[in-house]
């Protein structure tokens, strides 16, 4: 069965139709995006989360463009241009924005046309799967015949795939799922997919991972990453780091999910972390869950330094994080 | 300020009092235990835990005994130790509850005499506090004089006589504290209480702590243990364990505070881990947070193995984690 997860961003004629996932799986509203400017919006409000920004920049840049079908050429690009930075800018951290934003532009580029953005919409959307889909081939011929895996937050179609390919492959799938705070990924998205799709999921506090890591139960750890740097430093959401600490110390191999490691992040010195406010830490769904006294802190993003990290898999197959050079190799640069 | 969580367990005529810590600081709710029966039903309902569990024992055994005044010793002794067998199996883990039925039959055996429950209640109540008041000091004497804690759950006044200590010696202390799901003593109890108490708080996720702790901000890790094996392995609030093993990653030291190792339990095969209802996880405060799909695991505890943990600190002082026997020296076992 195809989750609603895996296709919950729509372009339709009156603009972008994105599943709101923080209300998800209680209430399941689509937020029309009739504009560019409402795309980045819900971007930046975390209407959607993990690959949801990709697909959502890559109509978001349709939409404009539809705006700009009659303009001169070079006009609409700069406006285009314009667009990209826009969203690009909602959410610092995550890398896919880029790209999105680069796929559209190549093919209104290369046809000097604006009304090419659609074609390169499209052409980025399917490339997004098709990386998926083999990376989650390459992760599935990781894990035993009977695997528990332990995943953080929500992985979103590197998880699907993965799910998907180790089915495929006549695996037998448990796993145990972390609620994630403060957003709960984990409890609504993660876990309600993963029951879509049949598999045994066992919900867990954040805090519990490394009593369930230490017990043996778990064969791997598997998690999306946001950016991996090219020197092997894992970023993705704030967790990850002491799920992959603790699976380390209990000799539980951490398999990091990544398209491509980054080439414009040789180091983390490169990789700006996204600091969220700090008052989403003192509430649930909305709702007051601490004393309205104390300040919250909330990086929403953690950097596993490689030492933690068993492999990166990518679309390409799965790397050491230490030769991550490896990924490019034989491509030019 | 003496915070109102250090003095929330109150024996009165009609019962016992006992703040209602599951929604604190929200509500401030006492909760009217008139008999011994409702003092086991709360403890067991948590509406109080930490050390509210061993003052909230103490006092229920009073209320027992008040009901045998009149009885032959022998028939009142007997009823009064089924009561205390109920109080004890009402949290398995929490080594407490035996220490404070001990204490009350201790005072009622040597004058055989069921009215002196009371009197040994009082000496269990003195005793425990004056124990934490050691225990705090011995725990400030390790924090520099700027001192950045990170802690976890509500290490009650294991906290606050350390926090009390280390104003007293002039310190400037800052706290970090977990949220702890799923209950939130963090967010709640400790968050309120060490802003009661003026100290400098930041609150975080669960899963955050690790990064916090990478970060380099951190001095020290601080944790109260529900118990201690005599060959160092802390036994307290799941979340635990993976605070400890991330700070051993990042040279941050961990210290457990608990009164004494325990003597019953040379290791973890004598220690039982309480396994609460998994529903738990799926609802924060009453409402739900997960998927009704999912199942949850609740674990109540973790137990953190002596090579994270790098001192013990009781109330005759710390002790590296592989020495405990030192803390009976010379005394009579």
């Amino acid at each position: 069965m195809q989750p609603v997860l895996a296709d919950s961003v729509k372009l339709t004629d009156d603009g972008v139709l994105i599943l709101d996932r923080r209300r998800f799986p209680f209430e399941r509203d689509w937020v029309l995006c009739r504009t560019a400017e409402d795309v980045a919006q819900a971007i930046e409000d975390m209407v959607t989360q993990s690959s949801g920004p990709y697909f959502a920049a890559l109509y978001g840049m349709v939409l404009k463009a539809r705006t700009l079908e009659n303009e001169p050429f070079v006009h609409a690009r700069e406006e285009l241009a314009k667009t990209a930075k826009h969203l690009e800018n909602t959410r610092r951290t995550n890398n896919a924005l880029r790209k999105a934003t680069a796929a559209v532009l190549k093919a209104v580029d290369e046809a000097q046309d604006v009304t090419k953005a659609l074609e390169g919409a499209r052409t980025g959307d399917q490339a997004y799967r098709a990386k998926s889909q083999a990376l989650g081939e390459h992760t599935a011929n990781l894990l035993p015949w009977e695997a528990t895996v332990m995943t953080h937050c929500w992985a979103d179609l590197y998880l699907t795939e993965t799910v998907r390919a180790a089915q495929n492959q006549g695996k037998r799938l448990r796993f145990f799922c972390t609620e994630t705070r403060p957003y709960l990924q984990g409890a609504r998205l993660t876990a309600e997919t993963l029951i879509e799709m049949g598999v045994d999921t066992t919900l867990i506090t954040d805090g519990m991972g490394a009593a369930v890591l230490q017990s043996g139960e778990v064969d791997a750890l598997v998690t999306a990453a946001d950016r991996v740097t090219m020197d092997g430093h894992v970023v993705n959401k704030v967790g990850t780091l002491g799920l992959a600490v603790a699976a380390h110390a209990f000799g539980v191999p951490f398999h990091a999910q990544v398209q491509a490691p980054d080439l414009h992040a040789p180091t983390t010195q490169h990789v700006e972390i996204e600091y969220r406010d700090g008052a989403e830490v003192l509430q649930v769904l909305g709702r007051p869950s601490a004393t309205p006294r104390v300040k919250g802190l909330y990086p929403a993003f953690d950097v596993t330094p490689p030492r933690f990290v068993t492999d990166v898999v990518t679309d390409r197959g799965v790397f050491d994080a230490g030769e991550l050079d490896k990924y490019y190799e034989g491509e030019q640069r």
